[in-house]
């Protein structure tokens, strides 16, 4: 028995797939009707969060810090129902900090923690397509295996401390938004030279830059697609905030990652809320008097 | 017959390729010595860049914008001597007002420009398989295409106006500057949180990030390697530079590109005059108080 809880736009994807798999999952969600659609499908509904935590292994994919803190640490919380050796799987995007903190509390209780947030946006999630970046102690990585298998095309094992694995995502967020950055001064450059930001990107992904990066948010970028948010720049903006606060701990000076997070704090000055993340590409453009 | 200016590691792998392809060569550099390795492969040596300018078509692959102005305006040189309705092909990543100048002195005296600059590092001019991005009139272009089958992978034509493709390759370089500074903090922090530098980048480009310029720069700061220099940091800063006078001439801020050119005023500053340009990714390393 699998408990999953978050069924969000990427969790509601990730539960299906592990139901899909032949796992028994119990989902549960802060709004019960996200979690019908899953019972629809096969998974049994919690009424708590403390319900689906009675086997061996309970997933969460939530939103940010203060939403896995009252799942895990608040009253009928996974902290207190979750079984001995039984493994907790944190997928959020959450802080080093609180992965730290998950990561003594279950072992002061006999349990096992494992970190494993995810690379890839909920298409990639509903196709079991993700990327899983995981770290903790091998007995407890070997366990949850079958159910990375079942979520993502690749599991990548970091370190077997949990948090590790929630360094390596912050970094790579703070990435694809220093590349995000870069491609909007860039195309706000050759867009004023006159020339078209489209076959501009098709130079780019044609050459030294043909990444899946380069052309999901270059496209965006070339179109100016900011809605419906893939990703919402408020969340972006919590991302980068994490990386930051996480470099401030280990004392690393990320002077561009310090720039994206102004550019965040610009978009949602500038009401950019609910725009996907990519939109900060678009204020090279603006500053420069186009658009 | 083809004249071609400047045999350095770029140029001396293009005139080859064109000597391969069948072309009568006329070669000229500054340093005889150079020109003997392709007269030993079948081309004419020239005494002096005049004596390269006779035939319809003559390519200049110089380091920067002063060696460019000298063969072209000084005495017996391409303006000078180029024939009427023959065309100078300009190869160096110069800047764009140089290209604007040269666009018209040409035109001028009834002579034809194309700008060409080239993505590819030495190897891929030795190969033939460098990427150049073109821009002139079309009677120019398709007077020179042959010239570019036989040097390049592919060609990508992006404007008339010549200087537009020296924007492109200007704001291409940048980006590659911003890729490197990015990578650069990640590096610092995930190895100061415990997390092996190779292993890092073989997330990255087996994920979101699997692109030449992720696996080439990524590979050198995974092995902090930065001599021989591919690309000399003198040469990036230089690029750099242009591509924030572009920038100021069509008033474009780029932050992102101001804060590129400090890391290579600080490497230059600390003695990094010869080595790869991508040894500005290791400032965020030195900043965080490691190696």
């Amino acid at each position: 028995m699998i408990g999953f809880i978050g069924l969000g736009r990427m969790g509601s994807g990730m539960a299906a797939n592990l139901l899909r798999a032949g796992h028994d999952v119990v989902v549960f969600n802060r709004t019960a009707e996200k979690a019908r659609v899953l019972v629809g499908q096969g998974a049994k509904g919690a009424e708590s969060v403390g319900a689906a935590c009675r086997g061996e292994v309970v997933v969460t994919m939530l939103a940010d810090d203060r939403a896995v803190e009252q799942v895990a640490f608040g009253t009928d919380g996974i902290l207190e129902r979750l079984g001995k050796g039984a493994v907790h799987v944190s997928s959020s995007t959450i802080s080093v900090a609180l992965a730290e903190r998950l990561a003594q509390a279950h072992a002061a209780r006999g349990q096992r923690f494992v970190s494993a947030p995810v690379f890839g946006r909920p298409d990639a999630a509903a196709a079991g397509k993700l990327f899983i970046v995981a770290a903790g102690e091998d007995a407890a990585l070997a366990a949850v295996s079958g159910l990375f298998e079942a979520m993502g095309q690749r599991t990548f094992v970091v370190s077997n401390r949990p948090a590790a694995s929630n360094l390596v995502k912050l970094s790579g967020n703070f990435l694809i938004a220093a590349v995000v950055e870069g491609l909007g001064e860039a195309m706000a450059l050759v867009e004023k030279g006159g020339i078209d930001r489209r076959q501009y990107l098709e130079i780019l992904t044609s050459t030294l830059f043909g990444a899946p990066v380069y052309r999901t948010y270059g496209g965006l970028l070339a179109e100016a697609k900011f809605e419906p948010a893939g990703f919402a720049a408020s969340l972006g903006h919590k991302d980068i905030r994490l990386a930051l606060e996480a470099a401030e701990a280990l004392r690393v000076p990320m002077p561009l990652a310090s720039l994206v997070r102004d550019r965040f704090l610009a978009l949602l000055a500038q009401g950019g809320e609910r725009l996907d993340w990519s939109a900060i590409g678009m204020l090279a453009t603006k500053d420069a008097g186009l658009g």
